[in-house]
């Protein structure tokens, strides 16, 4: 049971343009948080499409966010990356199992995930960082060297 | 996110078990969720390994409950079956995340991965299957078949 790197690696990036309210590069978050700016492309293209952070071409370009960071809850974001919530079979769509009718799992197993995501709905993304801009930001150096952040 | 198959399938042989009551032979209950008896081999060593089940051998030999359904947690099977409970980056032993001290996700997730365990570990495997256990075991005729219930 774990999140896809995918969110790990969206509610970074997320933090650290929260901290900063800064314009940031893709390539200098990736060397930041050790991966390929490839797989940080496609972190930061998920968070465009939830309207998230924006994006911006040419010289100055990079990535920032578009979002108050206190109007965006962390189970908001889970919810919208994890391709998956669905953690017992006959919590997805083309059930097999055949004790699906009678068995009472499913109903034990929804209430934590509910549970789970209400915990998540609490917090927000300025409840994140709140207090602690500065120390992230010193933790990603890369991210907010000359190169790093063009703002 | 998602429970491992294995806790998937560990959690269905137990309902079953304890419906009956009786001993079944593994290729029966494998052929009942339709998965091979080699994988399910696996998943009844490892609920023997936790004291939950206990099997037999010979021409009458087979698995049968070895705990009391009312005694053993839905939290409790999960803890002990799921191979990485660590959602995200942080959680786990050796986290590279540069942004571990000050980020404040860490505490965020492990509220919620509590919460979670906490609505499990509100069900037994005897409530999972009150007043149910006739239509479970008639969910899989061929785990309850002459072959497959030896008792």
């Amino acid at each position: 049971m774990r999140l896809t790197d995918r969110t790990d690696y969206a509610l970074r990036v997320l933090m650290v343009l929260a901290s900063s309210g800064q314009r940031h590069t893709v390539p200098a978050l990736a060397e930041a948080f050790g991966v390929s700016a490839n797989h940080l492309t496609k972190v930061v293209q998920a968070l465009q499409g939830l309207g998230l952070v924006q994006t911006s071409a040419g010289r100055n370009g990079g990535v920032e966010l578009a979002a108050q960071p206190s109007a965006v809850t962390v189970g908001e974001i889970v919810r919208a990356l994890e391709p998956d919530l669905h953690l017992v079979e006959c919590l997805r769509e083309h059930s097999t199992c055949p004790l699906e009718g009678p068995c009472r799992l499913v109903g034990v197993v929804r209430y934590a995930q509910a549970a789970f995501l209400a915990e998540l709905d609490k917090a927000t993304l300025a409840d994140l960082i709140q207090g602690r801009q500065r120390r992230l930001l010193r933790a990603v150096p890369s991210a907010v060297s000359v190169h790093g952040s063009v703002i």
